[in-house]
């Protein structure tokens, strides 16, 4: 069969075959009457190394999210609205239809396919790309149609020409200095937690999930410092399963004396298969990929939980880690003066600034600080009707300059080894209307309202949501991002299990975790605000009614006061800027020059807290 | 059996036997090793008539929650904190022991059965009187300890000397004139919806359901205007299963006219048991019976949903019930002005009131009232100290004289032909502190905020909660109860699916739901403070990011001026205030006398915007 395969990849690539028609040779062969292509890898991240971007290899299609379902002689892709019109464009030719997902009438990729096949037909998948939980729903649903699927169809080695290799680069340790424990103890506390839910033994396949646990750090995925890896913790032994190219002599030493046993990549599969029975496992379904779920052998009790250990305990940060986190915020807003300094001469001195411009200055800004490691997302600099883009990054093709009017968002964050930093700023660059400035004033005064809250324990996010938003509701308008995200300690920009948001999220907020506070309003070809701090939970005041907790903010950064209608703020608004302002400049000045911090000065310059009248009796 | 059974009656009285010394015997002869009686009644509402009081027949505790569990010699009363202190003194000498439910390592009343019971042992129960999720969870417990579980555990009738009847009070109809909508309509729109679920045929055991849906209203509940009786709606036909002596010809005829057919109440069983098979029957677990539950047929599908489509289309009001809240809005708030105005004379002139004193004049002033049927609760007089008891009503042992000082919290309602009233004001009898107008004032922002929100179609009342509660938890202070509830048109006081609480409830806020807006806040000893308007879900704007709803105030009642400290409002919340007694004085001043609309404008004369910056230099 291997062999057979190999004989036609030779032919395909004499021919010139399509990766397309090269597919469907092999699913022809193989009597599969359909195939889906998700986005996701076998460790289920936001952001897929090139060797599993197989959905963009087969169809051209280059966003960030999609699926694409393929018969013996038809095929489509399926995408949301913020990728409509690139998908159309890249598409084109392509022999794959453009299924608009969310719009009345398109069905999903199963339902296209339940409605191609017949009873009995064969449905296929690579089930090591599909979150457990994912291809469960999938297999259920097409059983119920009699459809036979497949999970184990992994034709693309053979059939897609110079595939990319796995990442291999070194991985490192991230000393307790920055991590504040080490392995050891991560690894004591787990066992704990599994053992309060009766289970001896866990999967984990969350890069982010796998580098906290053992204090591994590496360089496999763009913004994200994780290394690609397996690992099985259990009461009998803790093992990651590694490319043993990327461990360094130091390395291997760290995580052996940690207790952690190493072994090669692929060997967590035949591992877990020879899990001895009666074994208690514990996983999370959307967390783990439907290859290592099926690896569990059935003499197994299988645990499942929404949200793992690991992830509940990585959310909430040690003293160390908070330090830390507040170190990098001081220097990412030194990076940020340094950066609007320089914008506001440039444009001052009517030079040419492009939104390419912008990200490349305030890279070498951050890129300049202490500890500085990469950017923690590629960053958006959208000027005018680019920031109406949600998530608009300018491309070469994309690119204009910003002019000397309206508004330019930039929204970028930063990796340093002490803390990740995501910070957007919304910054009139010349004359701005009245519109722009009550929109932009209704989106801070719901920021510092979220800013101000006090909660006691057991809040969830869902609760808080409304405060970021009741100004706008008013207005009739709304975001459809979430207010907030969690935030990983040198690791993902994105990370949960706490948000803030509309939907329910069941997930109570704990001190020490980090959460953004991030409302946007975007209107279409013209302008889009978005302002976002970074929040800590910390701990309040306890009194007869219980704990409460408040926020305190990382971010430091002036806040754009050109920006602001002050007949909408409350004094207590006002006083609530002017102290943040205080404080912004009290921790970044030091670190500035006398010109860079003249300038500081002027942008963190207390306001009149009675403006406010003023204003209303100037209409 | 039966003929034994009713020797054993003889017996037990001819002995004075007390209802556990009986129970015993029975279960002791029905080789039964325990018994559990919980609070509700076949109807799983929030009153039980006094036929279905077995608990309180048995254990003498007279709380409105409570679980009674009795062994072979052993028996326990599990009730919640609000009841500690009642059930302490009514189980004295009663050989039943008092579990605090929600204290440390306090069981369950199945974990204490379990661990009296041995494998192989008998649990029993009366199924009609248990919410079929509730015998379900149970069952399914016990199964897992091999306790055998028998459901059908009804002796009371032989044991119970002098038990109540099932009341007999006549229904009646709700004219369309009232309900805007007949019986025929409304259910040709349960019966769409019933199809929108693939269903044929569904049950109704709630009274305020089968209330709603065939403009029955009745009087055999305290409170709440329903008559006892259950109902089975499907393709087929529709079926009243209800006491004929209830009936009028009147109440027949517009039944009949209707399409719904007549049959004696305990014939619902029967009649269940022999639904054809294939039948689709659509409940809601929590809001039938298990005994209904279990009497359908095995051949028949069962499609549970966790609200049923008639207390969905029940909870958005149409326009004629909107109407009729608002004027009986406005007599209840004539009847409110005429007490206040009856208070104050009497405490001016130095007069002793006590707080069933103020019960029996509010009472008296709304009885004289058009379309006044009946109070909606029993009405929470509490001054002092009582107002801190959140389930406070004053009794001949309780009652205390209302002094010229401190708080007087007042929280009531009336059912009318027309809708249904639910309002709580905390009054000022005379000097109050610092400190109760600081927390006066903190909920009554509150109160404004949560009025004041507009918000997309989609929104859930836990998204909104934290607007009511946001300047308590700055101060480190919280009430446990939920900030609102629905509440039904000329039917139950509380009504859902709609909430607005901490906790979270899927159901979405649409137009024409009524929601109350109620924070508080309890001080034990000391004080409690609450203000409760009701709230009606309007449309609020169409913009292109959808659909916005905001809320109107239907409650027309001033609020206390004597308890706000006005430092701490906010310019736009004393215009709301204003703008508030502006139309509470619009609307109650022409149904008032000379002296009571000079007394009611002097409650609501408008206040000065700018105070707040004359107060807080004042400081």
């Amino acid at each position: 069969m291997n062999g057979k395969r190999q004989e036609n990849r030779t032919q395909i690539s004499s021919i010139s075959t399509s990766p397309l028609e090269a597919l469907r040779e092999i699913m022809h062969k193989e009597n599969v009457h359909a195939c889906m292509i998700p986005t996701t890898d076998p460790h289920i991240g936001e952001y897929t190394p090139d060797h599993w971007k197989t959905r963009q290899w087969i169809s051209g299609f280059t966003g960030s999210a999609g699926t694409v379902a393929v018969t013996l002689d038809k095929a489509g892709l399926w995408t949301d609205s913020r990728y409509f019109l690139q998908a159309e464009n890249q598409l084109r030719h392509s022999g794959i239809e453009l299924f608009r997902m969310g719009l009345p009438g398109v069905p999903t990729p199963e339902e296209w396919i339940k409605n191609q096949l017949s009873s009995g037909n064969c449905v296929a998948f690579e089930g090591s790309v599909y979150a457990a939980s994912d291809a469960l729903s999938l297999s259920a649903y097409f059983e119920k149609y009699r459809i036979q699927v497949q999970s184990d169809f992994a034709p693309y080695d053979a059939i897609w020409k110079n595939r990319p290799a796995i990442p291999l680069h070194k991985a490192f340790i991230l000393s307790d200095h920055f991590s504040g424990e080490n392995a050891r103890s991560k690894i004591s506390r787990l066992l704990n937690e599994m053992r309060a839910n009766a289970c001896d033994c866990t999967l984990l396949a969350s890069l982010d999930s796998i580098a906290w646990l053992f204090n591994l750090r590496g360089n496999d995925i763009e913004y994200n410092p994780v290394s690609v890896c397996y690992a099985v913790v259990s009461e009998k032994e803790i093992v990651l399963f590694i490319d043993p190219q990327k461990l360094t002599p130091e390395t291997t030493e760290y995580l052996q004396n940690e207790g952690i046993l190493l072994a090669e990549y692929e060997t967590v599969y035949p591992y877990i298969q020879n899990l001895s029975s009666e074994t208690c496992v514990l996983i999370t379904p959307n967390k783990i990929n439907y290859r290592l779920y099926t690896a569990i052998p059935k003499s197994c009790t299988i645990k499942e939980l929404s949200t793992h250990p690991v992830d509940r305990l990585k959310s909430v940060k040690n003293e160390t880690e908070i330090a830390g986190f507040r170190n990098a915020m001081q220097r990412d807003g030194v990076a940020w003066m340094k950066f609007l300094y320089g914008l506001n001469k440039q444009m001052d001195e009517r030079q040419t600034i492009t939104e390419l411009d912008v990200s490349r200055q305030l890279k070498k800004f951050r890129s300049e600080q202490v500890y500085f490691f990469s950017e923690s997302f590629e960053t958006i600099a959208a000027y005018g009707a680019h920031s109406a883009i949600v998530h608009y990054s300018p491309t070469e093709e994309t690119n204009v300059p910003v002019l000397p009017e309206g508004i330019l968002l930039i929204d970028s964050g930063a990796q340093y080894f002490d803390g990740t930093t995501d910070i957007t700023r919304s910054l009139a660059t010349g004359a701005v209307t009245d519109e722009m400035k009550k929109d932009f004033t209704h989106l801070l005064k719901g920021n510092i309202q979220l800013s101000c809250i006090a909660f006691p324990q057991g809040t969830v996010g869902t609760q808080l949501d409304v405060l970021a938003r009741q100004f706008i509701w008013k207005e009739g308008q709304n975001f459809l991002h979430g207010t907030g995200h969690g935030v990983g300690h040198f690791l993902n920009v994105h990370e949960g299990p706490q948000s803030i948001r509309m939907n329910y999220n069941p997930t109570e907020l704990q001190p020490g975790m980090v959460v953004s506070n991030e409302p946007g309003l975007y209107k279409a070809g013209q302008y889009g605000i978005r302002i976002e701090n970074l929040l800590l939970v910390i701990p309040y005041r306890i009194t007869e009614f219980g704990e409460y907790y408040a926020f305190e903010i990382l971010t430091l950064c002036p806040i754009d006061k050109k920006l602001i209608d002050w007949s909408l703020m409350s004094p207590e608004e006002i006083r609530w800027l002017n102290d943040y302002h205080q404080k912004v400049y009290d921790c970044l000045s030091p670190f500035l020059s006398e010109e860079e911090r003249d300038f500081l000065f002027r942008l963190t310059e207390p306001e009149s807290e009675t403006q406010q009248k003023d204003h209303t009796l100037a209409y």
